[in-house]
């Protein structure tokens, strides 16, 4: 026992081998050695690390061990949910999904229309954006509860990153195809983020981000909607705050009276009818029949009067009928093809985002899995397929996907009733909005993204996580006072900028007993816990990488450091061991493989002894391959930090 | 026991209340409670935090419990380490000083002379950089083997970057104000990295980075030298592969074979002189003197035969005399400011790099510190103040330094010793340089940077890193093909991916007991490890980030499945309860919690369990302040793995 162990040092071998060591105070000890993981091909393991890369849900499960005819019935499945829910459809869900959908065109109409507006197209582009999308989306998409069409973020992003090169009342045309031709791009790398797998991208844009993201999307735009409210004619196209303000203020002799109190009437309504069915979830038709009983209203209030609101700017005229084919408006070369191109990849990754987070958010409700992939494979496809029919960026709206939800709605079919009302709005019943007023639309679009501004978890932010409240502020901030793209950009650098101070500047905790146990805990945290005479246990609470070994070289020589001084101001034992907890060292690179030489070296030169406990497979794997383990010898690696201690205090005993 | 504990849920509380439970096959286990860290305010965890990301050596610990005479003595030798080992100097260590500074003196003019040419610099400016950095560095600086002076690299990065702007041949005074002004920006840089403590910056260029930058570099500048080795009077100035092995075999013209006899002969000597230094370490001299003796000689020569190898290009005519000053020419407006900025930054860094890195290579041999921070400002005002003075970038350089430290330097009185004999020859010297034939520098440059290029680390790096090796072969082939800077963010980028790739897809792992003990360890590396019949034990190997709660989420969803379908076909006992091991999950951010919320909320739906086992500090605080710990109740948090399968065991026992 002790020095004559029969520890078998071949580390590649798995048998393991047993020593029984005693200590004074503790009961007696197995000594384990530490395995590497089973011994793979570099290829087995590049095949296992892109397996878990991309396809982490293991996406084929389901195929596995099924005749050859179940597996085709399940491809295609797969390829269209609907045919796995479609057998056991009902009358009663039909009811059920006829209520839901009538319920989410009613909200849809005149969304559609505000939203088109907000991105500066014609008000007809965005019920042509409400009957297409829906249908593709009910065939290929994998949510029972999702409300797909026109949402506000997006279509804030594309009238202002399009309105910067194009403007959209000189230049109307251009400023369509570009449109037309962003919401293509934005429907290709949508959909091929899917099918490549790299479905993890949008999930940098942390939750803190967006929630910051959002407040100051929804600030900019309800303050571009005082254009509307306070009837304006001279409005700055720009979306800072800033030249926004300016506007407002530098017009004050365009402000038209009919109009703020007709805006103001309406808004006080709309939130009033929000504010019910938010305290009141069963009453959630109030407010999802607001908008269109809003409209009808207007209407005909503008219509009776007409001789006397003159001043009021209506909607006026839209063409009857359905979406015109639009393929032929791709514009896929000349200047502005890059302009195109990026804000479809911003509004195509703001659109992924709000549809897959409210998808998910659904299926968690009820119980259902939505895979990530796949939904962007199908917002993309639907969005190319919607290019190509007059319409703009779609995804699913959060706002209408809970009016769906709780109007009962059971599967996508509610999305094909709302589409099938859009048609026949489409077809019989445009001209009733020729009379609407402008000002409408955006009392509309204010209530809409009021919700969109989550103070409450702004304030949880800053209490649990500060870093995550700054994340959160610089997107708020970078929207409001700079640009859409950079304020994200910004956010998703601060959010990148966490992971890498984090790796940079890791945690490292002295350990101690924790008396009767062979459990080693933070001295600081427990207070109960004992130092081990003689011993440092330090734990490592980080990967050890290139951007921390510096750091932790100098740190840990600190923590000898400090503990040699309490040891000298204390008249203790003399520091004997360091022992290195790894189990947190998740992984190790060649920095960080030198870091561990070096500090076995300096500390060696010091009569100090490196020891290093429970290492995790790939780091154990990397310490075995670059021959570190060797200079190490019998006693420099544990399985634990208590086999560590017992082992190393026997041997001093048995040799003092 | 059991339900009826009386485990405090007060987790502020410190006091550690027990509950004893037993288990059939264990010996009786004693429960604790999980402490959070102790509390702290906002402030002092932000002033900690601070404390640890720029003063993690806590470089004040030597004035502690002081006199203020004491104090200020130790701040004077804080700022001039000349104080601490002058006043000990002794005649015995300045005979080795001499030995050896007059050693790389031999090695340092011939090096000047030739790097200022790779800068596209007038020679003299080489000799200069000699003079005065190494004087201020033997004040300031704190290593006491670096051998300061220009060096290959930062020089071919600053005559690549600064000749795309300007023309140093047609426009020679502008390139020469350019380069001061890069200089001085280099060093202001170096400076405030320093002075801000942010010396951590440049632990982002990993060793695998430089490697391969390095590699890149020494080819790219071997081949320019074919311009002076074939003597080739047209050449590119552009640093890539292709132009430049274009202008080689376009002008085969103009090969002169005088020269590349010449040339070759000395390459030759060259190489096979250092061949014999790096076999026999003590024979250093040999190949320290080799260039000198190569000038000499092939000066020698040339004057000699100059009736007929006229065409064999010459320095020709040198300025005698000492460092002209040249604050007037620094250059701080117009256009070219961005480039002489830019080139500042990149040639700072690198030559920041290559400083740090040799000096704490040789006082890790000799067992001294060297303060990373105070080396960089150290550095910087050398730079500084060398811009005023008619001197480019310098830094420690690694061949010079390795001569100085083998021929027995003890301080850095050595770099005086050398820079007084730059001295001699700036004064005296100059005319004898005429005739030195240009062919000669490029086979001496060739033999310093062909020791750069490292293919057995490569090696290394491809044998224990794969991802490593990958940033290597990056910045290589970036270098080599695209551009110095652009190789070196796209490596600096690799790097940062394989960071953001490990916490985006880490490892969960699914573990066993090790019979006999309270150690859980992997089921797949550990085969004596056995499952717990009921129990599902997760280790989850990296933070909870946003980047990848998405992934965990999946990911521990498919294991519940996966252990499900085992369970069926095995028919075992059905699984009832999920451990996750949170000892590596060393952060968790707001996302991070609502995966453990939402994953606690989806498996209650399937009956199943949830329970957190030792959570590290940072975790603990959060969990608690999110008030997601009081969902788990009283049986979701235990200290170890081992612990909450005997409580919950026991629990189940209690209450079939």
């Amino acid at each position: 026992m002790g020095v004559n162990s029969n520890r078998v040092e071949d580390f590649s071998s798995h048998e393991t081998a047993l020593r029984i060591t005693t200590e004074a105070a503790m009961p007696p000890m197995v000594i384990h050695s530490v395995c590497p993981p089973p011994q793979q091909t570099t290829l087995q393991k590049l095949k296992q690390r892109l397996g878990e890369i991309f396809f982490p849900d293991d996406p084929l499960h389901r195929f596995k061990n099924q005749t050859l005819c179940k597996k085709l019935l399940l491809g295609f499945q797969f390829l269209f949910p609907i045919l796995q829910w479609g057998p056991q459809y009902s009358l009663r869900l039909f009811r059920s999904d006829i209520i839901s959908g009538l319920t989410i065109a009613s909200l849809a109409i005149p969304q559609g229309i505000s939203y088109a507006k907000l991105a500066n197209l014609p008000p007809i582009v965005g019920l042509y954006s409400s009957f297409v999308p829906p249908l593709i989306y009910s065939i290929l998409g994998s949510s029972r509860h999702l409300a797909v069409g026109p949402v506000s973020i997006a279509s804030l992003v594309m009238g202002s990153m399009l309105s910067e090169a194009v403007s959209p009342t000189e230049n109307q045309i251009l400023y369509l195809k570009l449109a037309f031709t962003a919401t293509f791009f934005a429907g290709v790398f949508q959909a091929s983020l899917g099918l490549l797998r790299l479905g993890f991208v949008i999930d940098f844009l942390s939750k803190a981000t967006l929630v910051g993201f959002m407040a100051g999307a929804a600030i900019i735009v309800s303050l571009q909607q005082l254009k509307g409210l306070l009837g304006i004619v001279h409005f700055t196209s720009k979306m800072q705050f800033v030249p926004v303000m300016a506007s407002v203020f530098n017009h004050r002799d365009e402000w038209s009276w009919q109009t703020i109190v007709i805006g103001f009437i309406f808004l006080a309504f709309l939130l009033t009818t929000r504010h019910i069915s938010m305290k009141r979830p069963k009453l959630f038709w109030v407010s999802a029949a607001a908008p269109l009983t809003s409209v009808i209203v207007s209407t005909l209030l503008v219509f009776c009067l007409r001789s006397k609101l003159h001043g009021v700017p209506i909607i006026g005229h839209l063409p009857k009928g359905l979406n015109p084919p639009s393929a032929n408006m791709l514009h896929f070369k000349g200047s502005y093809l890059a302009v195109a191109i990026k804000t479809g990849i911003v509004t195509g990754i703001l659109s992924l985002t709000e549809g897959i987070a409210v998808g998910r958010t659904f299926a968690a409700l009820k119980n259902y899995q939505v895979d990530g992939n796949k939904e962007m494979m199908a917002i993309g496809l639907m969005n190319m397929a919607g290019s190509c029919s007059s319409c703009y960026v779609t995804t699913g709206s959060f706002s209408r996907s809970a009016v769906n939800y709780n109007a009962g709605a059971q599967t996508a079919i509610s999305n094909i009733v709302m589409a099938s009302a859009v048609l026949v709005t489409l077809l019989f019943l445009m001209p009733l909005f020729y009379y609407t007023p402008n000002v409408i639309l955006g009392a509309i679009i204010i209530t809409a993204v009021i919700g969109l501004i989550d103070y409450q978890t702004a304030y949880q932010l800053w209490k649990v996580d500060k870093l995550d409240f700054l994340a959160c502020l610089c997107s708020f901030f970078g929207v409001l006072f700079i640009s859409v793209p950079l304020g994200l950009a910004i956010a998703v650098g601060v959010s990148v900028f966490k992971i890498l101070l984090h790796v940079t500047r890791p945690n490292t905790v002295a350990m101690g007993n924790i008396p009767g146990t062979h459990v080693y805990q933070s001295l600081t945290r427990y207070r109960e816990a004992l130092r081990v005479p003689s011993f440092l246990i330090l734990a490592v609470e980080s990967p050890m990488y290139f951007a921390n070994s510096t750091y932790l070289q100098e740190r840990i020589l600190r923590w000898v450091r400090e503990e040699e001084d309490r040891i000298k101001s204390n008249n203790g034992s003399t520091l004997k061991c360091i022992i290195l907890d790894m189990t947190a060292v998740t992984a190790i690179d060649t920095s960080g493989i030198e870091l561990v030489c070096e500090l076995r070296k300096m500390l060696e030169k010091r009569s100090l002894q490196l020891v290093l406990a429970n290492p995790v497979g790939s780091v154990m794997e990397k310490l075995q391959k670059s021959e570190v383990l060797e200079s190490f010898g019998l006693n420099g690696l544990y399985l634990t930090v208590g086999e560590a201690v017992a082992d190393i205090s026997s041997l001093w005993k048995s040799q003092p």
